[in-house]
């Protein structure tokens, strides 16, 4: 295969902070980007091309991305996979991950019977199509985490059931007790939560180190890596992943969230079709970045290394504010001070409670990997004294 | 200092590669950027907030610009530095680094003269301002390289001059007999070529490691760091870098080219006001790149760190064609499918013989300092591999 530049364009249904890290890394491979996202100037937009502004159900829109580009891609599950579907025929261009896997895994339950066909573990699990199959859940499971098949996401649409009497009220958060299209998860008893982040190219796969999460409310914090578990448990984390890949259509990256049971087992919590959050830290942590790997997964072409250069930590910047106002960050002079700290904001104009406003890199290239509870510790403190006025 | 985001808008004139690569480094800063360039769609376009298309001289497109800046500054010394004042005396928003050091590095005989006397050692001298200067030079020196004093780069504007009789000649191809306006300098029997980035912040002065840079035809190939010389150059490199800091006035990256004697002394070749090709390793190869320095230290933000992450070799990918056409690079699955190998692709629509197109930077993290001879022979083979269709 001989490859030229300058590149294919990438159309991207997504222009959020996962489109703009995405954008920031295609251009210097001759990639331009051109997002299609309901928001004008949404934070991919100074760095792409161009942005188209529409819905990302919008088949019209969808329809003139895909005119404009060479490639097709999401960052974000709510792209439609057959508006993509049909939007890649019409203009004869290929999207990936395919809108098959985009489909499936936009539904919880369904994502979880493909893993399950495919032997690969996870948390058990019931179909909830009514009160009484939530009922027969807790009265089977003990407590369960109940979760609305399709649209939750860091955790919203998701309710601990912990009696039969708690289910009616569950129903109705999710969904509707006529309909509540949910599922029930039995609680996992974990030890920590870890994410690989894989990607899957024109026939190779590559993984990345495993990375270990640290979630308060259901919403990621921070990202540890390498994670501090034992070598064996990284391993099997590993092993896992890869039957992910195994079993998931179309190239690109996927995040894969996984929980450590006390025991050492792994098992699949959800995968993500695309770039992830916990993937972040290898933009300076990695040899190449999660972003550029997808860039090069979705357009067919080699992939690069996902050696890990030092331990790195990530942090997410959070809105720590009670409503939504204009976005204005204040002690960044602390994270530019800092050795081998780095400042990812995502150019987000309003702040609202708990939203995404940007993440901190740390690395620490001298380090053992012992060393980053330090380094977490360090990278927390640096995120923790920045506020929003 | 309290230091907010999103940032302060840069207005920068020049959006050539070096606008775009600062373009692409401010971003995740919270900085956008304003490109002054007179190419519609620069380099530096498609990845900056916006374009400002007009003459890099062009007192209202230099007025228009700093009306929608907080902070200005150039990537290209074409900026003219009378307007760059003006503007930013008008529109109160400061220009860095500063007119008056613009106008001194513009000007060959003044920058010699200012590196005199402060007593930086440069390789001997004399102004020419008529064919008989020349001949006076040529029989002090024995051989010159005669230098137009404003204008030429790469190269371009230099012509070696071995005796009298060719003065006449010399001085018609680097200006016109009347007003010669060059400087003659004696040929330096160097050992090596190297360079320094340094940074000149608020209060602050960083440098980064000795890069070792390769020339042919006075176009630099590629730059190899640590520099392969002993650690007394290296060290005396930095002490003259830093005088030349210390002699400079407003902030931001500068391009120190020094040359190495047989004797290691170090003399100054040329300063650039702005981040530097033999900088570009940077990228990868250290904790923060030059171009994040230089829109930290223009906007009067803390300088990161330095240091350097691992063994790094760039390689300009140049105009290997003999006329203009359309740029299309082939070749570049051999530098996607290299480990540790990055591809940094300018966007420029044509190619002309020996234009800047793009580089190709390598790391090699396990590596030692000796290994950077390898790695400078792998580095160039991938970049010899590529080619213009």
């Amino acid at each position: 295969m001989t490859i030229t530049v300058p590149g294919p364009t990438l159309g991207v249904v997504g222009g959020g902070q996962l489109g703009r890290m995405l954008a920031e890394a295609a251009a210097p491979l001759g990639v331009e980007t051109i997002v299609l996202d309901p928001t004008p100037d949404c934070p991919a937009a100074p760095v792409a091309r161009d942005q188209i502004v529409g819905d990302f159900d919008d088949p019209d829109a969808i329809g003139r991305l895909a005119d404009r580009a060479d490639a097709l891609t999401y960052e974000i599950e709510l792209a439609d996979p057959d508006h993509l579907a049909d939007a890649s025929e019409a203009a004869d261009v290929p999207v990936h991950p395919t809108p098959e896997t985009l489909r499936t895994i936009q539904d919880k339950f369904l994502e979880k019977e493909m893993l399950t066909e495919a032997g690969i573990p996870v948390p058990e699990y019931r179909r909830v199509d009514s009160v009484a199959d939530l009922e027969a859940a807790v009265e089977e499971f003990g407590a369960v985490m109940l979760k609305a098949r399709e649209g939750g996401y860091d955790g919203r649409g998701n309710v601990p059931v912990r009696s039969p009497e708690e289910a009616e009220d569950a129903i109705e958060t999710v969904g509707s007790a006529d309909d509540p299209a949910a599922l029930a998860e039995a609680f996992v008893d974990f030890e920590r939560e870890v994410s690989v982040i894989g990607v899957q190219g024109d026939g190779e796969v590559r993984t990345f180190p495993v990375g270990e999460n640290v979630h308060e409310e259901e919403i990621l914090r921070e990202t540890v890596v390498p994670a501090r578990t034992s070598e064996a448990v990284k391993e099997r984390a590993q092993t896992v992943a890869r039957e992910v890949l195994d079993a998931l259509d179309g190239r690109g990256v996927f995040g894969i969230e996984l929980f450590e049971t006390p025991e050492g087992d792994i098992l699949v919590n959800e995968i993500a079709p695309r770039p992830h959050n916990s993937g972040h830290w290898s933009i300076e942590g990695a040899v190449t970045s999660q972003f550029e790997q997808h860039a090069r997964a979705v357009l067919g072409w080699p992939l690069g290394s996902t050696r890990q250069r030092a331990p790195t930590v990530s942090a997410n910047v959070l809105g720590t504010v009670d409503e939504t106002r204009p976005a204005e960050l204040a002690g960044v002079e602390a994270v530019l001070e800092a050795e081998s700290a780095h400042l990812h904001w995502y150019g987000k104009d309003s702040v609202r409670p708990l939203r995404k406003m940007g993440h901190v890199t740390a690395t620490r290239e001298d380090g053992t990997p012992a060393d980053v509870t330090a380094l977490l510790e360090s990278t927390r403190e640096l995120r923790d004294a920045l506020t929003f006025r």
